[in-house]
């Protein structure tokens, strides 16, 4: 059980280490979760997403420095989608934040969806776990991803920073619209780009029309990541939002939300786990009869229930 | 039992009232999609995905006016991300395709993500079944998101298209890696770009590195779709890779693959619906104490997981 006190100790090769094991599910992996559940939940999540190009690792660079110039240290995973041929995490531009590697307060790890068939939120989390035991004081998920799994892995953080740029096309606008009510704050990157005022406008406006007139509204702040423009204004909206959603016990709220939505898709993993392990040969057979229109997807999944009962 | 035999006869309203029902999961719309079920297999299914923005509704558009040209009956399926204010899909560029509902052969539908939690791809095959049993000769699949669902979604599809841009920035190249092992056939759209015959070369030599020497490779279209540019030529090699396809059986793979990823969907859904309003109180009563940190998820889901048995 050496590995749980290194962890504990902060120590970063004792955590990459056993981030893999979560992610290869290994033996034992979940006795050494179980363990170290009990030192997470002081660590502050924050959830970064938005259309690809949209510059969310420079802003995750950039915020990451503030918060060591506060003395806070910072776990970064980054969702990536994973290459067929070589198996790994594509690392892209995960190479703008090399330069934080060096820091021994920063932590960055990239997790990749291959493969992963509705466990990636599982592992990311267990992944958030143990850089919470480990002491990060905050937790930054990135996705590059823009579709609905990643969108589900973000949401599930303690509070949830949409990141937008002017001038996209029409569907990078439908995107924004089918995610708007998951953000906390909404950021306006690359904001010397044209346009960027009326998006602003856009977004506040979309925000108006989703709330109440005295009800609390995410604030939308302006930013050029790469010249390091609006970033302190990100980050004190940052602590202010998370004042806001812990008086109002928000943040419990969306934490036992977290929690249920873990039960739920351990349950799912380990009940599927068992009955395809169990029924093989059964659901091999059934697949054959719907096949060729013998019987239909509805009562083959109804045979095997029965057969559970 | 009027709806099946409109729907069978292939009635417009009758289809978009049965969609309704499957993504509304009304009373009884099982025993309908079962009845339906033996009537399907005809048709052909094309998956079409791709980052925002590279013209993909274009592509659909044009793609089913040769296809119209051939006399074959064309449903259109569009997985959009849904708006969270105003309850429906967002019909964005679906706009693109308002000449085509005017044609009697074609059949348009949005489906939207919200709130679809992992039920999404069986609504969305639901959809399709309900279009091949009507005798649409062929029915596309759009999505619109770049994530792990809609990628999901469309590597169900009989055969898949991924297009791709010129110009575009490091991580939808990370995208495009994380997803090529799906395309059965790569289309580099907006072709009069810069950097198009680069791009061609980067796909074709990533295809190379994955397969073996004499295996079969997937072909890799240039078009301009809004122009109208190579659109023949793509409706000819869908044609040619359903070919080999059916000769290796390839097909059948695929579908059985689809059936499998179907059956155990369905059972999913099925057997969690069931424990989560069977035990909500015990559920509720363990997310406290996994937020106290009494006990960690794991041993909060091996506490129903032992009840269930």
């Amino acid at each position: 059980m050496d590995i749980i006190q290194s962890v504990l100790n902060g120590d970063k090769r004792s955590i990459a280490k056993l981030i893999t094991l979560v992610e290869e599910k290994s033996d034992d992996f979940i006795n050494i979760l179980k363990k170290i559940y009990k030192y997470t939940g002081r660590a502050i999540t924050i959830g970064i997403t938005g259309a690809p190009g949209s510059g969310k690792s420079s802003l995750v660079n950039k915020l990451t420095r503030i918060l060591r110039t506060q003395n806070k240290k910072v776990g970064i995973i980054a969702v990536d989608p994973t290459s067929p041929f070589t198996g790994g995490a594509i690392l892209g531009d995960r190479i703008r934040m090399q330069d934080l590697t060096l820091d021994e307060g920063v932590f960055i790890r990239s997790m990749g969806t291959r493969g992963a068939l509705g466990g990636l939120s599982r592992a990311c989390y267990d992944a958030v776990k143990i850089l919470d035991a480990s002491g990060m004081d905050y937790i930054i998920i990135e996705t590059v991803g823009v579709g609905q799994s990643e969108i589900d892995i973000v949401k599930l953080a303690d509070i949830v920073l949409l990141v937008m740029v002017p001038g996209m096309g029409d569907d990078v606008q439908a995107i924004k619209a089918g995610i708007m009510e998951i953000g906390d704050i909404f950021v306006v990157n690359k904001s010397d780009k044209d346009g960027a005022d009326r998006l602003v406008t856009e977004i506040e406006m979309t925000l108006d029309l989703g709330s109440s007139k005295n009800s609390w509204k995410p604030p939308v702040i302006k930013t050029i990541a790469t010249e390091n423009y609006g970033i302190v204004e990100l980050s004190e909206n940052i602590e202010k939002v998370l004042k806001h959603m812990m008086q109002d016990d928000l943040l419990n709220v969306k934490r036992k939300s977290r929690i249920k939505q873990e039960i739920i898709s351990l349950l799912t993993e380990t009940l599927i786990e068992n009955i395809i392990f169990r029924y093989s040969e059964k659901i091999d057979m059934l697949i054959e009869k719907v096949l060729e229109r013998q019987i239909d997807p509805y009562s083959a999944m109804e045979i095997i229930i029965s057969d559970v009962k």
